[in-house]
């Protein structure tokens, strides 16, 4: 169909042409003898008058009508300064109505009050608001980005099976009922995790795959039953060269979408320091207040509370915030207060501001002059700093300050925006103790290799082995984690006794995979990028069903398409399974 | 890890530079004191010597050990034209084993006799084979390609749901049952074709992508459960920009991978033309031997044979084999005959040779003069040239003689290597009649658009009925197919009608879908390209296993991972499903 450019793409410089559009109309108003119809489409909105000529042929016409039209470009008198093309309108000479439309239920415009679940019910009519398209296009430019970055790195994409092997601990597996071998099933993936790993063992060397996975987890607001992982895997690696890599995607990735230059490399911080300097295993790095460890200030405190936590191993921790002792009451302190109680059993709070150069506050008549001092010093605190503090545990003080840390730079507003702050966080633990199951399980998963020096604790101080994954964390998000992988089988068999795994046991859950490393397995170690989270952030939304085409609510029901739903009897017959009683009954 | 440069990149021009080398172990030959490894990785094989100062350090290597070799380039004195870099040797000056292999237990080269469920069980071991390593790089390649076309056009990449509504029909869906929701299921997608009509209506207006999609479905050689397809749709196009989006992917596809320069435009044939000339809505065009029509010829023939099927309304038709008279005897053109009545219910095979300036065969003492000089004349007979000849009803006629075009053609080995023959078929039938359910049923899908000048014989005579439908064929196979869609609601339930449904019933089963066509749906058009296909014709296998990374059997299963496999009852309970009695009992 005849088109000559895009609606959104006129400009001053385009006046006196003839131009043939086609949209759908945003917005009809009559002005006397003119109408004035809001032409929409992919590139954008332009105006179009229809006079006295041709108005009578779109008297009909409203919103959502598909038009084509052509007219001559004119200078408007009246420039609208909030449309790219506000400075020119289309004066239509021929019109012809291409379809028809009734009136929609929502309102199509970035600026929507309709309700969510009223949206993702018409979805393709939400899709057709501005600032959903520039989100879909967005999450194209990002993907095609990876792609060509890392295509000219030498990575091969390659698309790895949907229907896939169920693991026997997959509580959260999607399972596909088998229609040719009744009483069995495939599982969808959660991640390509052992498909990349089979292909480097496999030569693939460099691996990537933009991958749609699975996870049947009860939703949380930023979930969605199916998501993409920017999957990645390299053979003959160390961190260094993944990192190398994940910085180059990222950098091509922020210049293309945002021309913001990052810096070359992204800082790296050890777990352990970043948690007890941000209280966090993914601090947000656009701003300081940073944790301070003040134990040693208050070793032989006459302030009992304190000294009874540092008796106990525990540490005392304080962080400041500039300026903001005016801004937190009495009562405002409490509500912290209440929630580190709440949020991380957290004993107590204790706060000091400074005052006309003297600290005041819950706890400063209970020190002496030199631990304030000391203080004062610590935090360099100036009139009006406010310093919080929690004696504990360590995990439980340095989690309630990385907590109040995020808190009040989003109440006290010290975030920046337009920044991008990448971290990578290395070294984490290679086990944490599951109370439930009693017995330490990998924090990673069970293929993370160990720091080499820590392998001779795997069975003596398994809590003290630290493991070569890492996270990368961009402004607070998590935006990936990764490992080196273990390549050596004796290695692995020794992680697996370690989280209490015999060999049998391994070869029941991982069988074919453990096959596979006797044959000359590479060193290798790679990344999973979250789509999503990565377009959320470039995009500046908080909703991770701005950046999903077709999303499901946050209870993973498909409005649009009513599903899941129910299906025939006959179908069910064909795979050999059945409702069970008690799935009749509350259907 | 230290590593100058692939192994397989090494050239006579490198010969005394020093290069470190990571791969794997092809192959090992002790030869005195000098060991020659054949060292692999993807980018090739090259040949290192290790001499006696340093072979002791890899006594226990083997094949499919991984080594890490520093050494200088030599020129070969035996240089071995079969490999790229055979014209020199790496003389080893240091070693290291990165990784040792037990014995694989399949033949990892190019040329192996490893059974194919062997390689299959092992496909990590498998995918170690350099062909299998180019063919996966080269569907990378195509891919890549197809996405930097597509994006440069305006194409916008969006990914559509894997997991999806159940249809009603869906007994090639695979279901996927709900644990929050039990007794209800997903359904994964036989291809995005709703969403993607979806995405038009939704103003995406030029929408691909590189989609997974699956067919539960008995197998057939060339299937897989799951498989891709390179999905595209157009809004505001005709069959004309169809074709042009999908004709320059192509040359850029061809130039890219096999630097060919394919035609600026495919030739068009409509479907009905295509099968009187061809017998089929595929032909293979890089050969000529088009059917005739030879009813004409034997209008009013005396051959009582011909007669009768004429009267009956049936055709005769005839295709020629240039110098084939010699190369099938009788016998063989019994079993020529036996093929078609066996697949086509033809009643009978007949053939004439052309031999000396005169014919020979089965009908030719049949046949008056004036009827034996016409067909000379319309086939252009020459000493040697073959005819057969079918007398049927007009499908079966032209279905025989295109399955016999085919078989000739290979076993004449008339077939021209190396080309590439593009063909668009066009106009199909809108509806089949289903002998089964005793109605005309839509033939490609019920959105399909009906081609315009044949609306009004919807109910008054569907059979001839044609559709904006299109396949593109290549080399006598089936890359594509597509359609303009109906895009008018009016049609759209005339459409439904006309195959029995009410709108009702179309409700129950399109329902949202019909939905959505209400609010200014765009006139839109598009295509489905089966990746798979497309490698396969370019990789020049006819295996599809050849370019999927891991494949089931013709089955079904994965025999590397034993999937699909049984599961845990805990899994079921909380799905809310169980095995039926039947399938217990066979389990």
């Amino acid at each position: 169909m005849e088109r000559t450019c895009g609606n959104g793409t006129l400009r001053i410089s385009d006046a006196g042409k003839t131009v043939t559009l086609i949209g759908w109309v945003a917005r009809r108003r009559n002005f006397g003898a003119l109408v004035f119809v809001d032409l929409r489409d992919r590139s954008g909105i332009v105006q179009i008058v229809f006079d006295e000529n041709i108005a009578d042929q779109i008297k009909d016409v409203r919103s959502e009508y598909i038009l084509q039209v052509t007219g001559t470009v004119e200078v408007r008198k009246d420039a609208n300064p909030k449309l790219p093309t506000g400075e020119i309108e289309v004066h239509a000479e021929s019109v012809r109505i291409i379809n028809s439309a009734m009136t929609p239920p929502i309102t199509i415009a970035d600026e929507t009050d309709s309700l969510e679940d009223t949206r993702l019910k018409y979805r393709y009519l939400d899709l057709r608001r501005p600032i959903l398209q520039k989100y879909m296009m967005l999450r194209h430019q990002v993907c095609m980005i990876a792609r060509n970055t890392l295509d000219s790195r030498g990575f091969v994409e390659v698309e790895t099976p949907i229907l896939a092997r169920s693991t026997p601990e997959g509580a959260r597996d999607y399972l596909v009922p088998s229609r040719i071998y009744n009483g069995k099933f495939w599982a969808l993936p959660q991640s390509p995790q052992i498909y990349k790993q089979l292909l480097m063992i496999g030569g693939m060397e460099r691996y990537f795959q933009i991958a749609r996975c699975f996870r049947d987890e009860d939703l949380r607001a930023d979930r969605q039953p199916e998501f993409t992982q920017i999957d990645i895997e390299m053979s003959f690696v160390d961190e260094n060269d993944v990192f190398g890599t994940v910085e180059t995607l990222m950098k091509d990735i922020f210049k293309g979408t945002k021309n913001v230059d990052l810096e070359e490399h992204f800082i790296r911080i050890p777990w352990k320091e970043c948690m007890s300097r941000y209280g966090s295993d993914k601090p947000d790095l656009r701003y300081g207040n940073e944790i301070h460890d003040l134990s040693s200030i208050f070793a032989g405190t006459g302030f009992q509370v304190f000294a009874n936590v540092l008796n106990a191993g525990g540490i005392v921790d304080g962080i400041k915030f500039a300026h903001a002792a005016g801004k937190y009451s009495r009562k405002g302190l409490d509500q912290l207060q209440d929630f580190i109680k709440a949020g991380f059993k957290a004993k107590a709070l204790a706060y000091l501001k400074m005052e006309k150069g003297e600290l005041s506050g819950s706890i400063a008549k209970a020190l002496s002059d030199t631990e304030k001092q000391a203080l004062i010093q610590e935090f360099d605190m100036q009139d009006e700093d406010l310093v919080l503090i929690v004696a504990d545990k360590a995990p439980v003080a340095q989690s309630s300050l990385g907590a109040l840390r995020v808190r009040l730079a989003h109440e006290l507003e010290i975030i920046p925006e337009n920044e991008y702050k990448f971290l990578w966080v290395t070294d984490f633990p290679m086990f944490e103790f599951s109370e439930e199951e009693g017995r330490w399980v990998a924090q990673h998963h069970p293929f993370t290799a160990p720091k080499e020096e820590d392998v001779d604790k795997l069975f003596t101080d398994p809590g003290n082995v630290y493991s070569r994954a890492y996270d990368l964390v961009l402004n607070g998000y998590e935006l990936l984690s990764g490992s080196i992988r273990i390549h050596d089988q004796e290695l692995q068999a020794k992680v697996f006794e370690a989280i209490g795994l015999t060999m049998e046991e391994a070869k029941a859950r991982f069988g074919f995979f453990l096959d596979a490393f006797k044959y000359g397995t590479p060193p290798h170690g790679g990344v999973g990028i979250g789509l999503e989270r990565l377009i959320m952030v470039l995009a500046g939304t908080e909703n991770i069903r701005d950046v999903v085409a077709f999303p499901t609510t946050n209870s993973s029901l498909d409005l649009m398409s009513d599903a899941p739903n129910v299906v025939d009897q006959r179908q069910l017959d064909i795979l050999g399974i059945e409702l069970s009683e008690k799935t009749k009954k509350n259907l």
